[in-house]
């Protein structure tokens, strides 16, 4: 905790001046570009990643990025994700999922989870992850069986996300988007599904594409 | 989207490779300093304002940092505390709440949330919280009533914490260590409960008085 | 009762007969072909409509024909799903709603059915489809409401089957086939969902597609 | 499926024009006689039993025929039945169970069920009749511990339903009569519990007192 | 609390040695005869009314004396059931209400309970009674009212009961007996339910009927 | 039960003319000094413990004198405590454990419950006992194991308490305050939890430390 503490010291000290008048424009309201969901997993800083600032992303992080569909837990996800939708009006929402991730890791694993029942309990909104891989992946082994694993529970819980009614009604009306990603940490690259090509792709292509877009807006 | 894709790409260009080997390491596991739980709100990077890297702290997010006592919610909070505590050996919980926070407010205005049920039922995990407020702070107007509520709710939801059987062990022990944090964000400064003085107190404070005992640390 | 205790009798009398073999036949064990799912109405009787015999639908009837998404519900409709699945091997699933359904005339009248707080709670389970017609058909009325109303349930409830580990793993390894229908019951047409289309049509056109197939496979 | 196409296209082409005057009729509302809570089992067609037609029967179905109690679920179960006696004025309730019951079976060999575990979790509601059928039937083996149990259960299911608000204000005022039957579909006979009797008997002898008591009526 | 205290003090000086012998006994186990299911109403002491000692009543006593269905709540009533029946072989269940119940007058006024919602919510576990009362006793006012609903939700709590899987096994093999009381305190009484009367009657006359067979058990 | 009802007979003949006035007096309404939550256990009577009088105490008995968190069961707790602070205007909530109580020892031996599905589930809600004494107690054995068990569940129940709104609100306005009590029914001794010392100790003592105080009072 020391350390944690001398860090917030050098924040106020140090960097808070900075972004002073950042700070003090945001104590009127936040008006966030997206909702990021994704694990708890100390690896993972969505703000880093995506180069952004405070105010630019609302942010939602357990572990396993897991979303229990609509009606299915009482936790906060349901609540966070209608906040986001509802009032704050987000248009874009991605569940991020990420390389060696131990709560996927436990899902493959149930049977160790013994002594960590409401690890397993919270495991059951990724039971379809679960049976998918045990009957579609069958051959797969170590890394790769995990990082499928991984890249099929986003999928997964994008079919739960769309269930909650505020996310349902969004995307019939088209105000609303859906992406699924998976970051590889130690790569630093992120992955994105690309439902056309039925697989996951790396954003730096994405961004190829959006750079003639930008340039006819620009223009 | 596009800025952020952008800052996807100028991440991996730009800030990655310094932080490559760090990276790497962790690729073959994380064993984060604490537990960290705050509001998905926009303007709260954990990492920024305790000048972490990625490994350092294990992240909960949700809207309103609320912890729903044991066996009151089958959402990922009770999971994401016993995969800290249990399978990280997570020593420290901070409970981080801050300034404008749009959950309290909603929670001080019930009646205007009725398109957002599920928002709703999830500020039940705070009805506590509520009802202190309305017993206690008859007085409060304003700001002073949304402050006061967030600082309230940090501790209401410190007890809601303690139920939950790993953290209740864990103190118990003496191994675990819980804290009430409140980040005015609008200043950069945080605001930590002190049991013996029964108020939050700037953490400026507490590093003075961890200095000397540093200093013999290294001698 | 009596009508219907005299139309046991004169099936024991004049009908059991003519079916003797196959009801012997069936006492050994049921493989049925698909898993009909309905409403309750009492306008539908899913074996008169399809032409088929005992032995060939397992049938899922409740009001408004919902499949709360999996984990939403501890009632019989995710074990019914699940036995029809993984017991009975089924291959296809039909969410089959129906013209004049007084369940989704309720989702649209939920202030009037406060003496009825079971359904009301039942109807949690199509919110999402209230949600998409208050956002998306604000200019419909009357009949035209309604039976929007019941096409965009339909949708609805498939997206909430999605979510149930058998049927998503089912349709990951291809083996499972949903099907989303609307039965106006007062012509005798079925009305299919074509995702291609992004509209339901009349299933007749659906069999004139079959017919040549059929004949290679006759041939 | 291509059966199943064919045949809905024959009902269209052969049948739906017999009844045209019925299902027009229709249209306007729906008044059935009686609610019929049965199994999902295909070998089952409440319609063909009763020789009822379209209107007749309001119709719920489920693996096993089981009612949650009040409360115990947030399925289907208790809306279906609160919709069919508040908003139809239904008079008359039928449990129907039927021999060779996969569910039933199911309750006898839970250990058998792991791979099902939502079957498992909804035979909690059978959890009595598996305990009336431990203790009291201790000899029975083989097709009469299935039948004993097909039997005990639809009795336990009438208690459970009895639990339901608007049951047990209809069977106060004297309004609602409760009927527990089981359909022996082998030999066409359905069998109903006599409460003074204390057994299931044959309708056939129902049917034999209904007779001079309708011969008065229609004298 | 100073009287409590000074209670506890006067019943260890002047009481406790008088019992010693007993209470010594009692710490090797106990064997109570019954099962006593009353209110937390601070007027009733079962063991006063029924003159009996320590050692011979087991008590479960919750506002209202309402017992949730099997599956329809998990707070204590079904463990304490289960524990008294399984564990201590209870032969005798007693469910006890009693005159100017609060909380039965609560149901009859749930508009008055806002600032009370968990105990609106528990009363939903006796709206079979409310329903009861609202459809059958509608000429009923005052105190009539109150009385015939405290009677009328001690039947509806023993249906309740009959719903749990240890009491239907003990109802079905004979093992097991339910009483259905109302005790009025102002006058002493009890009154016992007489199913063949269909009618609550005063115990005094139930001790006549014993009076003889005992003697025959003495002689 | 005929003793039961001879004691019922000797209660009406005997006692209740005795205390007419102050049954009669309590048929205008109750106002008890404290709510008492104890155990089932049938050797316990609060009101022979305290020389306490009907009308004196609220009392609530589950097995294990156990206290949900809030919200994390729909059973009797919760609105019994609600009622007696928010309906009585309750000051003072005792919860009193007791010696060789076979609730606590199931929780030490919940591989022995599997024929009580009930109790282990309800047991969940002292899951942090049972954790306590895994990590802390790992030297006991026997009879001390069992009573430091009974101790932390006390404590573990009082920490459940402060989770309900009404309590939380109550104890924050200084209205309120909680008591923990452990009754050693064979010597007739009640220990009291005292926050200062960290342990139980005998209420005889805090009967020393009123005396004087009171007389104050009384001068
Ligand atoms: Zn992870
Ligand atoms: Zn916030
Ligand atoms: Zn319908
Ligand atoms: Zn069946
Ligand atoms: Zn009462
Ligand atoms: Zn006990």
């Amino acid at each position: 905790m020391e350390r944690i503490i001398r860090g917030i010291h050098q924040f106020q000290k140090d960097i808070f001046g900075s972004e002073k008048e950042l700070f003090e424009r945001l104590a009127s309201g936040q008006s966030p570009e997206a909702l990021f969901i994704t694990c708890s997993d100390s690896r993972i800083n969505p703000n880093l990643v995506t180069q952004t600032k405070p105010g630019d992303l609302f942010i939602m992080r357990n572990a396993g990025n897991i979303i229990p569909p609509y009606g299915a837990a009482n936790g906060g996800e349901g609540a966070t994700i209608e906040y986001a939708v509802s009032a704050l009006g987000i248009k874009d929402i991605i569940v991020c999922g990420h390389t060696h991730c131990g709560a996927m890791s436990g899902l493959l694993n149930l049977h160790k989870l013994t002594s960590m029942p409401s690890v397993v309990s919270w495991l059951q909104h990724a039971e379809a992850t679960r049976r998918i891989i045990e009957e579609k992946y069958q051959d797969d082994t170590g890394d790769d069986l995990l990082t499928d694993t991984i890249k099929e529970n986003v999928l997964v819980q994008l079919k739960n996300l769309e269930t909650h009614p505020v996310v349902a009604a969004g995307m019939a009306t088209g105000r609303l988007t859906l992406h699924g990603w998976v970051y590889e940490f130690e790569t630093g690259k992120i992955y994105s599904y690309d439902p056309s090509q039925g697989k996951f792709v790396s954003l730096t292509n994405a961004l190829k594409e959006l750079a003639p877009k930008e340039q006819v807006k620009g223009a």
